[in-house]
């Protein structure tokens, strides 16, 4: 049995890491567990609300590490446990992947020292900024045993390469057809380079102000 | 304040409604909340565990209903509870939703009863077995105020298409941007019309296998 440990917080963008739940967890031979700072249930940025599997105490050694991202990363960025945590899990693990903004996590674990990796397009810059981290474009950047994604959604393109990975491709392939993904956006407007930019300036705006302090901007008032 | 009502329930495939979940909760003006049979801790299909907040006796009225799907929807279709608060709350919201094996639960509550609708590609023929039901092709079928979304993944095709709906396109355009919805399927086996035929059987038994008293099949022994 290959184990994913995913790791979530409050105020996250649950769907970063709760795609991949559903892929991997629907494949034979993958188990996955969730862990937090605490088991009280955690309200995610949507007001989902989940209780963890494990705390940073109890949370076991995992085959594949997961971290999942948000608008605001910043507090679990400086939380010195969790990063500890992270660093510690990642060592041992056989792949360390993210999505969206758990990347910054994993590089604040030093855990992308020396690899290529993404994250959610208005946080490539900071991605960057950390030493050794080489900035990669694509959705699903693979690297060695480190795979990051892209922004939210693209943990579904992510796990199933993750899938394809862990066991084989037909049976990613199997997985997709029974997760029925043949996706259809209704616009055109899923990433910067093909959205409008005045609607790519607004979003960056918005995505800066969930977390001031990590993209040094001022902070909205009130 | 736009409600949206999301029934869950034990063993059901969480991306089905988590996906819209994290879309329309991202959306300004929009708030979303889970209903389930009781407060208690409830578990997917992949042993993600979510607290609801709602139960079937302290549900508010919503203005969207949204039900999610899952590989055996049968004991939540065959809950009377269940289905009378189905068809009571439809009957109060402006838009009655469903993604997945979802619509079977609208289905049975008489919520599709003269509208065309959609379901997970392998439970199409049940859907159509339901009097005034008409299957429609489609990963997101909207006929006046029903919206019905395909299986699992198509929950985010699905809720950007109903968070223009209920606001504007330019809204809806703006969230799929922010979520980096620019989907790079890793294969092209996500709907029975492009995998290979021996590939769709074998999905199609393993769904059948899951809820063998709702296809009439002969249950998997042991």
């Amino acid at each position: 049995m290959t184990t994913v440990g995913i790791y979530i917080w409050p105020n996250m963008t649950m769907l970063d890491v709760l795609g991949p739940h559903q892929v991997l967890g629907a494949t034979p031979g993958i188990e996955v567990f969730t862990f937090a700072r605490t088991k009280d249930p955690l309200v995610t940025d949507t007001g989902l609300r989940i209780l963890p599997d494990h705390d940073l105490d109890d949370v076991p050694d995992c085959d594949v590490l997961l971290v999942g991202g948000g608008p605001n990363p910043y507090p679990e960025m400086q939380d010195p446990k969790v990063v500890a945590t992270l660093a510690r899990l990642g060592a041992g693990a056989s792949h360390v992947t993210s999505v969206c903004t758990g990347a910054l996590l994993l590089a604040e674990a030093g855990l992308l020292e020396g690899y290529r990796a993404n994250t959610h397009w208005s946080a490539r810059e900071i991605l960057a900024g950390y030493p050794g981290v080489e900035l990669a474009d694509g959705r699903v950047v693979a690297d060695r045993n480190r795979l990051t994604g892209g922004g939210v959604t693209a943990g579904i393109d992510f796990a199933l390469t993750l899938v394809g990975i862990l066991t084989d491709e037909q049976t990613a392939a199997f997985v997709q057809l029974v997760l029925e993904y043949n996706p259809a956006p209704p616009f055109n407007t899923g990433h910067p380079d093909v959205a409008p930019p005045e609607m790519v300036a607004a979003a960056r705006a918005l995505c800066q102000q969930a977390a001031p302090e990590m993209f040094g901007v001022a902070p909205t008032p009130g």
